[in-house]
């Protein structure tokens, strides 16, 4: 397989932890952001979306961060990253959706440079718009981990679907200094995720391409 | 089963046409977010993240439409709303969340809220910004219908999650006056969607909570 992926990207991170976790061996294949080379072939082409990050696996292609990793629980489903009942699995896909449906489109790298060359929008504007997404959002998602079915990760005690979504959204928040002080269960599943591998090994400033 | 839901939240009306395509009944639970009353109580608290939909079967809730749909999938699995194979089921969850988590979270109410309250801009550039995400986010949902896969519905000759999450899309570009002449084919699926009873008779002005 191969993860077209950026360092920096959460939705990448997500997926790069998911691949961790399965213990599966791909090609990291960078595509830089910043410097818009998913806008180029052949990646353009190739990802539909131009968006990252991209999974190939044989001749087909898989995209969106969520849809690569049920495809991967799918195809190789050891260890599971989802329960087996399906109340489990909405609860967690929910997490999941917290986040990848609520917190990270309204920050990702296109938006705000829409905010900041369409709406002209000053930089502290613009980090007050990305912290209230996020403090906003990561308060959803510690409700919903206070319904006693968390354990040491956010679905009992084995990593899974949620804490591939979360580590990465916590990533992002520290580097734009956003309160955390509310959301201390949420907190303690992050310590917990970046004491395992599959978390650590992952992580932006790992990665092949980080700068 | 009862659905909260909002006549005009598109996130509301794909669930909708989940149950429908379904053939399950529910009870319609009308929550008004125009008046915020997904922040009143009881609501609040029992729908954790204070938006809709919410479905509540016996005493569990699930919330997130796109957990929702896979929740009702999983329960009921007559008609399947996921095709069978893995890849098809990637295809199919990548179209969903083209829209899911790259068009419709930077157009909901409180994101246009923020615009107008927080960041002071006008109704001409707000409109401008809802329709650069629906014209460029429904670009890409044309290009990934565009290998082969679709028939008269988004994968396939049967309607699945994906054209429930489409069709709702739509109904919001037309309301916000969208391009729509660059994606011929999903319009052409989504004509087919609306000649399909499960899609028209939930459609917003269907609904009890109408204006």
């Amino acid at each position: 397989m191969e993860l077209f992926n950026y360092f920096r990207s959460s939705a990448s991170y997500r997926v790069r932890i998911a691949l961790a976790l399965k213990g599966l061996d791909y090609v990291y294949r960078p595509v830089h952001l910043v410097r818009n080379e998913q806008q180029a072939e052949p990646y353009a082409t190739a990802s539909i979306s131009r968006l990252v990050p991209l999974l190939k696996d044989g001749e087909s292609y898989v995209g969106q961060s969520l849809a690569i990793i049920e495809y991967l629980d799918e195809t190789h489903p050891e260890p599971p990253l989802l329960p087996a009942d399906a109340l489990g699995r909405a609860r967690v896909r929910a997490l999941a959706q917290d986040i990848a449906c609520e917190i990270h489109p309204l920050n990702n790298l296109r938006v705000l440079r829409y905010l900041t060359r369409e709406l002209a929008v000053d930089e502290e504007a613009k980090n007050r718009w990305y912290r209230h997404w996020v403090e906003e959002g990561l308060a959803v998602f510690e409700r919903r981990l206070a319904d006693g079915q968390a354990g040491q990760f956010c679905h009992g005690d084995q990593p899974g679907l949620a804490d591939c979504v979360l580590v990465p959204q916590i990533f992002n928040a520290r580097r734009f200094d956003c309160k955390l002080d509310h959301v201390p269960r949420l907190m303690q599943v992050f310590e917990r995720c970046m004491q395992h591998e599959a978390f650590a090994k992952t992580q932006p400033s790992a990665c092949p391409d980080a700068e």
